[in-house]
């Protein structure tokens, strides 16, 4: 029994469905993803992740802006308690620095009887891994996905985790590269990366993936500028052994399965 | 345009795709992968993958056994190039340790011709975003993804990875932990996560998730044993700040979205 069809089956209870919408294209909301948007009586989610879906009787759209995840998180559990049938929607995957922990800490926080809530949390493809099929595959081995935000966390963390990625060589996934509370911070961790890693390294950038403005640019981390991002960017640094395929159809990024020696 | 409309407007010409089948439930397959399943001529992979495609008049179904990657990405070029319609498929993510990567490989090492086929990479749901979302989202803040074979890799590097992970305070994701040829391993790495970080640390053990046989175990790293994973589990261990909440339907596992001070 999937999860559509399990919280079917429960009836006239409430639910409490996290679910991801993946990067932008249709083809890419999984069947599980749209079969509870189709039994859903509210949805509730930042403004441009709710304006994809699409309006029909009975169902009640809860948009809000930015930086008001715990909220919207309180909202969808009320919700969920009083019978409604609820699905938070995130953009990616609802795990990946989006609101499944937003809505844990304030069930966390609640009252004990949210943790009788039927409450399940549906994967979508997450913006890195849409970015990385776009250009090939870079995260084909090891790899680290990093939150660049410093909203939620000390920017000393942030150089703390760019430094010892770099040091085990991971591939690295940028998620929210370049905040406008905070755009030089972006600047400021590409320069971290090239006194670790070099001027070589290829970078990804990876803008608006699977919609009518995506743009890719790979361009080596000298070469690399703050510009190039922005919130809808997803930004992947190459490890050690990422490597460019040329072809006149476009580059092709990637990082071999196999390494022969430890890197020093 | 996706992917399943720009290949079938390709029209004659063969093409080959590289499809994620996501964790096991048919639910979680992307439409733009069903799409290109039903223009294909060909779909080649490892036999347990192959053995999730109906079959069907006009479609070969290439099943091979574990360990061939290179043959499999050969087979795959050459009959695009013979003018195929070709899907490798994988299960998961094609990009996250499976045959994106193999088929690159093989493409950089074969004939110039190769490099005008129409390659695309399509996403899946990953394993580890399957589990994480199975279990909460101990994926909810900074994370790494190791695969913990070293067919194609020195031990070494596993170890030195895991200590950098341990200290950056990483969540950590670990695909392929026990292998047939190389059980001992698995327990090793939990002997080096128990020295980085303590025996309280969660470990997630989500064995098969989305299919009947599915699987999860949540356990302190004190308690992890080598026995709980086999090839189909996928481990998540928490970082310093991975929560559970104790439920009557469960627990729930999660990593907050804030960090206040950087750990020592």
């Amino acid at each position: 029994m999937n999860a559509a069809q399990a919280m079917t089956a429960s009836g006239d209870g409430g639910w409490l469905a996290i679910a991801g919408l993946g990067p932008g294209d249709a083809a890419l909301v999984t069947p599980e993803v749209s079969a509870v948007l189709a039994e859903a009586t509210d949805v509730i989610g930042y403004i441009p992740y709710v304006a994809r879906i699409t309006p029909r009787d009975g169902l009640t759209l809860h948009a809000s802006d930015n930086r008001v995840e715990l909220d919207r998180a309180g909202l969808a559990l009320q919700l969920a308690a009083q019978g409604r049938r609820v699905v938070v929607v995130s953009s990616g995957d609802p795990g990946v620095f989006a609101m499944a922990a937003a809505v844990f800490e304030a069930l966390e926080a609640g009252p004990a009887i949210w943790r009788d809530l039927d409450i399940r949390v549906l994967p979508g493809i997450t913006a890195m891994l849409a970015a990385a099929a776009r250009a090939g595959a870079p995260l084909g081995h090891d790899f680290c996905a990093i939150n660049l935000s410093d909203n939620l966390k000390p920017w000393a963390l942030i150089e703390k985790r760019l430094r010892l990625a770099a040091e085990a060589d991971f591939a690295m996934a940028f998620y929210n590269p370049r905040s406008k509370a905070r755009p030089e911070g972006f600047a400021r961790v590409l320069e971290v990366l090239r006194a670790a890693c070099g001027d070589d390294r290829p970078v990804l950038f990876a803008r608006a993936v699977t919609t009518p403005e995506e743009q890719l640019r790979i361009v080596p981390l000298g070469e690399a500028r703050a510009e190039m991002a922005d919130m809808r960017t997803m930004v992947i640094v190459g490890s050690s052994l990422t490597r460019i395929i040329a072809r006149s159809a476009g580059p092709i990024l990637y990082t071999p399965r196999s390494v022969v020696e430890v890197p020093a």
